[in-house]
Order: C-alpha cells, then structure tokens, then sequence
C-alpha cells in the first residue's frame, strides 16, 4: 500500500493480459455455451483443474536451472518447490490420469474450459491469458473416437451459425508421413543421431502455403536463400526423394477415398504407412455413417500442425470465408481449432502407453470470426430498463415501479446517479436500455408514466430533418395510465 | 522433462487446490447461472478482468521487503515488476474504475464471477483457490444501491430454491457504531494514536456468539483470561462506556423500525451516529417498497463484519437451516454472502473519493449449503445413452444409432472402450447412464434393437431376491424395432 500522492499507483494491466466487458462478456459466455452443449451431446464429461500445477507435473522444468523455463509464470510456494500456471489444458489432463487411474470411467471422456497463461511476447493476436476448449477420449485407440472429433468441431460450428462451406476440418496421420518417410529411407527418429532430417522436412511442408511448391522443394533438398539474402539450410534430400514427398503433400482432394488411394501408392510396403491409411480409411467409413461430407471434413497431407507431437491422425479446422486484413488485403479467416492423437499422455508419469485423441477450439480466436460475420447478436445486447428519477423524494415510488418489472423477469434499474434529466437519458442509452421509464410532477398528477423506446428513438434520430419538430412530437416516447407500466414495456421490448 | 523411471514426477497437486468432476462442476455451473440471472435482472453488467495484475494496483505490496507480504501468489516479470494472482475481486474492480474512469457508464453497476488466489494455510473448508461472485455499484451514494443489495441477495437464494425462514440478511452501519463511540468519547481513528481503541472494541463486539455478553464485556474493560488461561487485554473502557456498546450489539430485532429507534436514543446528538441511523431508515423504506418483510432482512447491530474496512452500511447474509457438524452436532449453516459499503476504492490510485457498495457471494461454500438441502438436483445428474458394442464389425451401424440419437437431442455416445458386454455395461453405470443401446447377432436378425433402463435397472436390483429370475426375466430391458430406436429411448428417458 503506498501514500501520499507522489507514491500512488499507476492503474494498469501487465502487458499481455486484457479486461473485458459486458456485452463482449454476453457474448463469449453464448458462445461458450453453445460449443459445451454440443461436448455434451457428444457425451463429454466437464472436468475443472486448478490453475496452479506443480512445474514438474506441467513438464517444463529444467533441473539444470534456477527458475523454469521461459514460457510459464512460475514461482515458488512456501516450501521451495516450483509452481506455475498451467500453459494448456493437455497437462493437467495427463496428470488427472495418472493420478486418479482406475477411479475414473473408461475411456475417460472429458472436455475442460478454461484460461491458460503463457509468458510469450504479447502481439495483436497472441494474449499471455486466453481460453482453451478442450475435449479428449482417453484410454481408447478405436478410430472411432477421432472420427468424432471432426464431428464434434462440426456440429460446433454449426451451432454457431457457420454455415457448411465455411468451415473445413482437415485430417492428416502421422503415421502415413512415417510410412512415406521409411519409404524414402530417412533414418527414424528413435535411431541414433536420426530424427532431426525429419524434423527438417515436417517444418519444409509447413512453409507450403507460403512458399508453394518450388520453394518448399528447396528447402527439401539442398536449401533456400530468401529475397533478403538469408539462407535456410535444407533436408538434404535427393530430388527423386524430395518429389516423393512433395506428392505425398498434394495429394489431397476432395475425394476421401481417392486420397486414400494415391497414399496407400505412396506408402508402398511401410507397414506404418498402410496402418496409417487404413485409419483414414476407417475414419472415412465412420465419416460416413455420421453424415460428414466432403465439403465438411477432408483429408489432407498437407496439414503439418503438431505432427511432430501426434502420433497418428492429426485435425485441423479452419473457417474458409474471407476476411479483410489491416493491409485491406482480403484471406481465409483461417485455423481455429486443432488436435490429434497422442499415445503418450501419462508415460511422464507412469511409464505406460496410454492412447489418447482430442482436439481444443481456440475460442477468443473463435469470438473474434464469429464478429467478422456478424454471428452471435452481439449488436442487440441490451442493457436494462433504466427508470429515471426525476422526483427525489419519490424514491420509493421509482423503485415500486422497478420492482415490478424485475418481478415480470424484466432485467430494471432505478437510476442511481444524482444527474439531471439529460445525463440519465444518456446513461440509459449508454448502458443499451431499450427503454426509459419517465414519471415527474405531470405524469403523478395524471396517475401515468411515460415511456421512451430508446431504440426506436435513435433509429429516428438518425433521420431527423427538423429538430424541433422531432423534439416536440416525441414519436419515440408514449404515456400510459400506471399500471399498465409491465404490460406496455414488454410491448415495447418485443418490437 | 524428466527422463526414467527414476526420474517421473508423482501425478499430484499443489496443497489447498482441487479439481472437480462431471456432475460438480454441472452443479456449481447450474447454481452460478442462477445467481447471474439475478444479478442481470438487477442491471448489473458482467465485467472479466485478468487473473494476473501487478502487485502495487493489488495493494499487497511492502516496499521495504524483496517478496511481496504473505497471502499472495506472486512473482517477477520479465521486466522485474512483481506481478501476482488477484486474491479477490473488488482490488481488480477498484483499478478497472480507477484506469477507464469516465469511459465506464456512471454509476458503474458490474458484477464479476471468477477464481481468486490466496496463500493461507490450507483446512478442510479452506482452499488457495476459490470462486467469488461479486456484484457492486460505484459512483452513487444513494441508499437504494445498498438496499438494492439485500434485495439481489433475497432473490438469488429463493432462485436457488433456499425457502424464506431459512436465509436471513442482516444489516448494520459503521456510522452507527461511530456514533455511539462517539457518544462514549472514545477518540476516533484519524486522530493521533487513536481507532486502536476502536479496533478493540471492534474485535470484542465479534465474539458474541462464541463468548456471550458477558465475555464480551470483560473484552470492553479490563480482558480476559480464558479457560486455557491465555490472557487477551481489554478496550479499557469504564463498565457505563462498556454498557452503552453492549446495549448498542443487542439493539436488534425482528422489528426494522423499533431497532432505528432505539439506535437513534444511543447515537444521542453525534452527527455521523443520526446520519448511520437516517441511513437506516431510508433502507427500510426502499425494503419496504421491494416487498422485503422483516423474515428476509433485519437490522442487527451485532454483525461486525468488515466494519473496519467499510465506511457505511454492512451486509452479511446468513443461511439459518441446520446442518450436522463432524462431532454430530447441529447449528445453523451460517454466512454464505457479505459486502458493504466503501468509499475509498479508487483512492489509492486518484486521489478522489468514490462512494461505492457491493456484496460477494461465496459460491463455493453456497454450493456446500445447496447440497446439504438436497437442492439443485445433483444426484439427478444423467450421463449420455451408451451404445454398446456387441460386434465390432459393425461400428458404422452402432456409430449411426448414435447419431441419430444426437440428432434428436440426446446426448449419446458410442462405448470407445474394447472391454466386454458386462464391463460396457458397468461403464454405462459408472457414467450415470439413463439407458444403454443393445444390439447383438439376435437383435439385427430381428432388425430390432434392445434399450436398458439403467435407472429402473438399478432401483429393481435394491429389492430382488431372486437374482436368478431377474436375470432371466430383465425387467428393465426392451426391445423396439430398430426404426423406433429415438422414440423408444425418449420414452425412457421422459419416465
């Protein structure tokens, strides 16, 4: 606590982290609400962890160091152990699971909601607080389960009023790249001194979409220089080896099946390689008897995401419709959610393969498309029924008549400021009330109230060509006998 | 990351922490949800802040000591300013005011729900992370914001199913206390080494439960030895100042006007005392014209409360029903919900007195009290229908009973698991199951499919004694056409 006007604090926020309100709230919590209701249907189980794990738990200490690792808040309790805010909602899951085994059902079925903290360079898009939406299947390596999450993500957006088209979950398994990888006889990751060629060739087909195919061929083979002179050293592929995997990432197409087709080609004998495409051919089949098309879910070898983290297939969703960047220039709004299977959940804990698939929905992301096509009703938030006191010594009358709109479930306030007339028509208006209710000395003397339809009054506003006029004919404002306040605010609230 | 078994961390979290399952979290969202709709009948607008501030906007910070004082969560930046987790929801509140000022409507009605941390010794009935559920009016000095206060507290527990008799909201005013602190000439808080009497006198007036009038009184005037035979010295006062406060803590009744009078004889011609009572006064009409009888709000001089800490009126909401405490005994579940007002929120910051007033509701322990009562249901909580799966070649024909089920609305899932038809079985039970989808060789010759009532299953198996012709007769088994798979299901789940 300081003192003294020289030492007062300045009132701000740490960089990174951001307040928000009302009807930005409203908005969020409706959004959230209708994804969950659809985690439900789909039977997922809620599942709240704490904020704070233990740094070894989170898995990103380093023993060699004093303070853990960049990228999470951590400090120390009261016995000089490590904790710190979780940075996603994967690791307390994997704790969850080790921790409580054989008490929970199996498969476990759990989504979670919830902020996480990442202590990253704060930029336009990237928050050191935001929301995660998870939901995972535990303890199940049926394909069925991963046929699900695309169905999940999208009876999700569909939910929210994206229309089918404007969404596409994109699917790719790790376990086919492998197979085309053993193919091309790239030493595997688990032999000595090998895995870092792969490493190479997965970030090449990242920059796909980026550099396109001649660019990502470079850095498959001998390297690539940019136009600013900077050179990114290549796998060091041949060139035959490089085209093979080149087919592998455009082989995607609309056609599930025929994907498959050329993949399996792909593949050749790889015994991974072929268990990877008859997942996706499952998949498909499962696709199938939910109805997904191909103008919902597609397979795609050029999806790379977490691929070095999956251990077979791996999703990705994206909004397909186009959105205006700050250079005016206009392009798919892009990713917003993502996920894949995992097999080693809890072996940092146990030491046992645990099969694992799930998918999380970046929902600020998620928020902010949801604006650029004017989803979600975010303009018609409203405020309360705002009753202006113009009489002090009437207080009690006011809140009567407050009370009585509370009490037909109308959201009402009494105005509690001591501002003139003007200023609380201006905070009603402020707060998004649809309607003022009005009653001075005249209004008493009549036993009635007025009422002003703000919102009408500012569609009327917008179109006045004699003020005068328009403030003397009041169209905006009615007068009805007192008791008759609820029955005419309803009617105006449902215009 | 560690690496061997040697080295795997134990799954397990930090102490006072916790996580929450399935139908907990239902139930504590239920319950929020409830209380919020009130909050929104009332006007108030939701307001989410970050979880992270810096630590002098929190106030917890001691300049002279290289950690911040105890209590706190908290930890450098990467700039090495000291950044902690909010230990509750007002400090947050008071630098949102402080930082948009007169960008924020005036008065600034916002409630906020949210998780606070705290560094306490963890107990049984005390956690380092716990939810509170605030709602406050800034900017307004006006009786009816605090009257307002009891009224949304009134309404959020009969929303809650928490019947009249078994809540009670009592209200008292610092003014008051002054006042007849005053009137015993004890010196007050601002002047040179005075309000540690005061704070005494405070600390004593708290004991009344536990220590009677007469413990009380030994506290006002020379102390106290205990039956341990600690001693705790007294407030000092005369045996006729001592009395004058006791008679002031026992001023309450179930009669709102009668205790008014009676304070205003104590308060005798101290300003601030009559301005407490005035207060008072205009509460109890605001009550009055909000239907609020004297079974739902009282004044009682006796609640403590804060009262160092707020400027004005003081609110603390009891729930009087009884419950069984751990050595079997039965008392009243007790406060659930406290606020008052304060008038020094943004102080710290500007400079400027802002009159303010508010209350939070301690939902964790309220969701404690709801169980106890046996409300909101959670026992009811139902899982989703679980299709079993008898046959594994047919995962699409089982994977679209699912779907259609989904489509209807019902929440369903496909059992992921490769466990047999008695272990599906128990995971349906395990999962609280309404019904499980049966459907083996038999019932796709017939096209039909078998539905389960869990529920009627597991209510028979209390009663049967003879296991041998349950088993054989199923009592709680049908079978429907498979066409007739949603309806049959909806039946069940409607009984």
């Amino acid at each position: 606590m300081t003192n003294g006007s020289q030492n007062r604090p300045a009132p701000r926020i740490p960089a990174g982290v951001r307040d928000t309100f009302g009807a930005d709230v409203i908005a969020f919590r409706q959004m959230v609400n209708k994804i969950l209701a659809v985690y439900e249907l789909y039977g997922f189980e809620p599942l709240e962890t704490p904020a704070l794990e233990y740094v070894d738990v989170l898995g990103k200490f380093l023993p060699d160091s004093d303070a853990p690792q960049g990228g999470v808040f951590a400090l120390r309790d009261e016995d000089g152990q490590w904790i710190a805010l979780r940075y996603d909602l994967t690791a307390p899951l994997s704790r969850v699971v080790a921790q409580y085994g054989v008490d929970l059902p199996t498969p476990f079925r759990r989504y979670q909601i919830g902020p996480v903290w990442r202590m990253e360079k704060p930029g336009p898009d990237r928050f050191r607080q935001f929301y995660q939406c998870d939901f995972d299947t535990v303890g199940t390596a049926s394909m069925a389960a991963d046929a699900e999450v695309c169905a999940v993500l999208s009876d999700s957006f569909e939910a929210l009023g994206i229309e089918r088209g404007n969404y596409l979950i994109r699917v790719n398994n790790r376990k086919v790249l492998n197979g085309v990888l053993d193919m091309i006889r790239l030493p595997i990751e688990e032999s000595p001194g090998g895995g870092v060629q792969r490493l190479v060739v997965l970030r090449a087909i990242d920059k796909l979409d980026r550099l396109g195919s001649e660019g990502v061929l470079e850095l498959l083979t001998t390297g690539r220089r940019d136009s600013s002179g900077d050179f990114t050293p290549g796998a060091e592929l041949t060139t035959q080896q490089a085209e093979v995997v080149l087919d592998f990432v455009s082989a995607g197409s609309e056609d599930r099946l025929a994907v498959c087709s050329r993949l399996r080609e792909l593949v050749g004998d790889s015994a991974v390689g072929q268990e990877g495409v008859n997942e996706l051919e499952q998949i498909h089949r499962l696709l199938e008897s939910m109805h997904l098309g191909s103008n919902q879910v597609v397979f795609d070898p050029s999806v790379v995401r977490g691929l070095a983290y999956y251990t077979g297939p791996v999703f990705e969703a994206i909004l397909t419709f186009e959105v205006s960047e700050e250079e005016g220039q206009r392009r798919p709004f892009g990713s917003v959610a993502g996920g894949g299977r995992y097999d080693d959940l809890v072996r940092r804990f146990t030491g046992t393969l645990v099969p694992a698939t799930g998918c999380s929905i970046g929902v600020d992301r998620l928020l902010t498309a949801l604006k650029a096509i004017g989803q979600l009703g975010i303009d018609e938030y409203l405020g309360p029924v705002v009753v202006a006191v113009l009489d002090p010594k009437r207080l009690s009358e006011y809140q009567s008549m407050v009370t009585e709109l509370r009490s037909a479930g109308i959201a009402a306030e009494l105005y509690l400021g001591d501002a003139n007339f003007r200023l609380q028509l201006k905070y009603a208006n402020r707060r998004r009330s649809p309607v003022a209710v009005i009653a001075g000395e005249d209004e008493f003397g009549r036993g009635e109230i007025s009422l002003k339809d703000l919102r009408l009054g500012k569609e009327l506003s917008k179109g006045i060509k004699d003020r005068e006029v328009w403030l003397r004919d009041q169209p905006a404002q009615i007068s009805v006998p007192r008791e008759q306040l609820v029955e005419a605010t309803k009617r105006l609230l449902e215009r």
